[in-house]
């Protein structure tokens, strides 16, 4: 262990990382290899052993996590040189989160899988660093106050919430009048509803900007993922659906802003790297150099803005429509979309398709107020069976 | 007196206002009508003696002040059925600064006469409300230590560094890279060395965004602002010269920014409104609501960036030559530019020419180093001279 060897007295600071081979994983490995003082105590992934055995020979790890058993038994082959234990399943998920050296736990697992580690992290006192969505938009209404309760921070990695956070920073969040999100609108910003009915996958992974996994990315062509920021940001910073406002702003240099009970708007910028909201929650107040590219103004030229095209772009109405009609039925809208997503991306609907089954799957849904993790569970559940049966 | 009285067990912010009748005055007073828990305990002006009266019959101060005696018996004959005292000349100034009830001194008037009652002022454990440019452009190696020692904040009321400072809020200053000082270019952007040589005064006095006084209207069309705003960011935020970047920025929505050692860049934007910097700084950290425009990003539609014109718009390479020269050698900068403006407003030079005098004098100056407020006054006198002797 090299916990507290660390120079000149400074504290490692000691993380888990769930879903430490995705897109944010990766990225969060690069901040600790950049960091000497961030030890990584923990690493889970899905079925991605092969990238997963690189990493604990890189970071050396003491646990480590996969989904199935049948993995971890040749993952534990495979490092059986080296002292880590590996665990499968969701126990070994909450086994990992629950470390007791971990001081902050990244959340960068994707889908509803994420929320009962999340809630078993913050039971045993570990900050999260947030980049799984579903945790606050299908369970916002439990996680908030038990972070507050267990006296915990829930520190948002996602480039837009980060944004917020940067902006808020030292500001009494009372005086605060609205969040405004920015969204870059897209790969087919611009086009009518009905030139989107025949689009093809390979453009819809096209995104203007960032260079993100496959399902978020069609997230962003679809505005789902904008609606999906919309009800985290409404837990995160507790703010009211009528004081969140989405703005295009196609560049994605603004990442978002605050606006003031004065008038005055406090925004970041910056260019689009992960890699800076996942250090600035890791080391949160402190900021700390991080290597990359820095925004030009020279080059940069102009930044447009845009009013988000609703009519076209349904991702965004629906999830109002879905954070108003609150409950459960957030939990119908990211389930709903998380298949239809998915079948598009085998090609099975179209991609109009994909709000066409959100939209069915809400309107068949009756809502279940103040839903529990089990009920929330159930509601993804049902909905799954019903886009099973239907499409 | 209200003092003490207010509601709810608020208590009231007691300032004095320096320079009250010009523009900044004007609009303190206005943020005043709106936040009843202001009260004006003193009120300077220079010459217009009509409109500081009416401010002495609206805000009723215990004291307030004008710069010549004979104004100063006007206007006890004026205001003799109120129980004000009228003060006058330097000696009236520093009494106005050191009032035992004041909180903070908005310090709005023009010129380096407010050196001395900045001084007093904190001397005095005031705050001070910052939007006399010179005293930091050319004593801000005797002010900020000052303040400092006195444990007195200097809150600056000019937008850009209003900006920088709502963007700083809560960040730790040793973790700036740089600071991006915006300009609009003025009313000459665009325009080629050449094309400057015969433009009217009333050109000049076109500023496309905000509406100000001429003096600094002017400042803003040579671009000799930026350059004064760059040399009291340096003293404010105790920022090398090489960190502090002037970027064009047309429109005026981005009021300044901030980058960090991150990569992550805070800026401020809003509507052109001084009431706002005012606010914030009598305020601060409170946020109070404002009244006025907000800024509408669907109608904005877009913010540009360009880098200075430093070929042609002389005033920023000559402020940083100043800069870095230090010492009295801002002075000189200073000193000589007002009067060359005062030249040109009176239509005795061309525009051009105030570029050509502000050389002319740097070039005849030897720096005096650390100048102490009485070498500060001598070189501002030298320069006065050595203009008139030969324009």
């Amino acid at each position: 262990m090299i916990t507290g060897k660390y120079k000149k007295g400074k504290l490692m600071k000691t993380i888990a990382v769930l879903g430490a081979t995705g897109s944010i994983g990766t990225q969060t490995l690069e901040v600790a290899r950049a960091n000497k003082d961030i030890r990584i105590a923990a690493l889970a992934a899905g079925r991605n052993i092969r990238l997963l055995e690189e990493q604990i020979r890189e970071f050396l790890p003491r646990v480590a996590a996969v989904w199935e058993e049948a993995d971890a038994q040749k993952l534990r082959t495979a490092v059986r040189d080296l002292d880590v234990k590996i665990v499968s399943g969701m126990e070994g998920l909450l086994e990992i989160c629950t470390l007791p050296e971990v001081e902050t736990v990244v959340t960068a697992i994707v889908g509803m899988i994420g929320i009962r580690p999340t809630i078993a992290a913050i039971q045993a006192g570990k900050d999260i660093a947030l980049a799984n969505k579903e945790t606050l938009v299908t369970a916002g209404h439990i996680i908030m106050p038990l972070a507050e309760q267990c006296g915990v921070k829930i520190l948002p990695v996602d480039s837009e919430h980060s944004a917020i956070f940067q902006s808020l920073n030292g500001e009494n969040p009372r005086q605060i009048h609205k969040l405004l999100i920015t969204a870059s609108g897209g790969p087919f910003r611009g086009r009518k509803r009905e030139q989107l009915a025949d689009v093809r996958v390979e453009d819809a992974l096209k995104h203007p900007n960032w260079s993100m996994g496959q399902k978020i990315t069609i997230d962003s062509a679809t505005l789902v993922n904008k609606g999906l920021e919309v009800m985290e940001a409404r837990w995160l910073f507790g703010m009211d659906l009528d004081r969140i406002q989405v703005v295009v702003q196609p560049q994605s240099v603004i990442h978002s802003m605050v606006e003031f009970v004065d008038g005055a708007i406090i925004a970041q910028l910056g260019t689009p790297d992960m890699k800076l909201p996942i250090q600035y929650a890791l080391y949160y107040p402190e900021r700390r150099f991080l290597a990359g590219d820095r925004l030009d103004f020279a080059r940069l030229s102009q930044i447009t803005f845009e009013e988000p095209d609703t009519e076209t772009f349904l991702g965004l109405p629906l999830a109002y429509r879905a954070a108003r009609a609150g409950g459960s039925m957030p939990t119908v809208f990211n389930a709903a979309n998380e298949r239809a997503v998915s079948k598009f991306l085998s090609r099975k609907i179209g991609f109009t398709d994909i709000y066409e089954i959100i939209t069915e799957c809400m309107e068949a849904h009756k809502v279940r107020q103040n839903p529990s993790v089990e009920e929330i569970l159930e509601t993804e559940q049902e909905t799954y069976e019903m886009i099973e049966s239907r499409w």
